[in-house]
């Protein structure tokens, strides 16, 4: 079996971790065959998740360590007791599926909070436009809560790419100034909801892409944050359906 | 003239910082009389803000600096150009307003895109409940963007202070086992949307205030962020309004 080296994570490993409990059960759940290693620290075993987390290790022959040094040495927060080191593995999104389409995301924390509110308003299939940040970060997988473990997703060079190759989608594409209100949107399935940059936005050949939508908002903000825009859009789209 | 000591942000400061120009133009605009000091970078001049930033300060007789190394001294993230050293104020929240009343908010990040939100959809005072994340520290006003400047907020010991001000108002907690969807709540002004910790959420007794609401969400995950469900409840009673 393959043996990483336990370091400070960087993005063109192979592998990566998991941070905490409650991503290392999540990953456990949905992708147990990518597993490397558990760590653990020393006195983890007082809280009710460790015990459990090695037994389920122990049955499916994933070696566990304990070592408060590696932990803390790779740790990007305080108190983490748990540590999953996983390989990264490759995931394809379905074409019969509603899509959410992030344009290079650039920000781990809303990447991971929009992958934690994709599970809530039942979204699986995220398609990422590069350049973009790395969804195996452990700081996007941090903030996901592990949900990321739980869905697909799959990266395209262009948006062009995405599209010829899911075809039959009714593309959204949010932007400061769409042409519907998201109020007035029937999203008609199967559909993609499209969230450009944090900074940047979607640029204006969008215009021309589908139905563009805009969420009303008061001129004292230039914006919406990123993971709120995509939390209402998803929101709309798929409530009364929960 | 009160002369600040230019180190690392903590707590019990009387002032703080807002790091980047659009914060600072923020602050210049609604709070200018709080302004000590505005650092800035030698190479900062080349944007087109900082000429306007200085120009504002020679007009109102803010003093200004230029120095790197107390900028890079303070900063919470690379590549700030700008820090506007502000004392902090105190502000109070109008009674015949709606209310965002948010229950022991632990993240800065979270406190500060829910300042942003509110400024988008309208809400202009916001009621926290103590112990909580300082409003004034620089990642509040750096995820906020600078909104905190233009909202009105005010410190409470404890939810039945909170109350007992505000007796008039309209009470709508939060909770994942809330007695209405939010898809069937009518807001009725005014009205007071509050939201608990990102950990704990508003414990049972809150099922006994005014008409506890929850936003329908699938079982696969234990809850959506608070940044989220703050945003989605906004947007739901401010929307048809904006």
């Amino acid at each position: 079996m393959f043996q990483p080296k336990i370091k400070k994570y960087q993005k063109d490993f192979t592998y990566s971790y998991a941070f905490g409990a409650y991503p290392v059960i999540e990953l456990l759940k949905f992708h147990p065959e990518s597993i490397l290693e558990v760590l653990f620290k020393e006195d983890s075993f007082k809280d009710g998740n460790s015990p459990v987390i090695q037994k389920e290790c122990e049955k499916r022959n994933i070696p566990t360590q304990i070592s408060n040094k590696l932990i803390d040495k790779i740790s990007v927060k305080e108190n983490t007791y748990v540590v999953g080191v996983f390989e990264k593995y490759t995931s394809k999104i379905k074409e019969d599926e509603n899509h959410i389409v992030l344009v290079n995301p650039s920000n781990t924390g809303n990447l991971g909070t929009i992958v934690r509110t994709m599970l809530g308003f039942n979204f699986k299939n995220l398609a990422i436009i590069k350049p973009a940040v790395d969804m195996f970060d452990p700081l996007v997988v941090r903030a996901s809560m592990g949900s990321i473990f739980s869905i697909n997703f799959e990266y395209f060079n262009s948006i062009e790419e995405y599209i010829s190759k899911f075809s039959v989608h009714h593309l959204y594409p949010f932007m400061l100034n769409g042409k519907s209100s998201i109020e007035n949107v029937k999203f008609v399935k199967p559909y993609s909801i499209i969230h450009g940059n944090e900074s940047k936005g979607l640029d204006e050949k969008f215009l021309e892409i589908g139905e563009s939508v805009y969420i009303p908002h008061s001129k004292s903000i230039d914006s919406l944050n990123l993971s709120i825009a995509a939390g209402i859009s998803m929101w709309e789209a798929a409530k009364s359906k929960i």
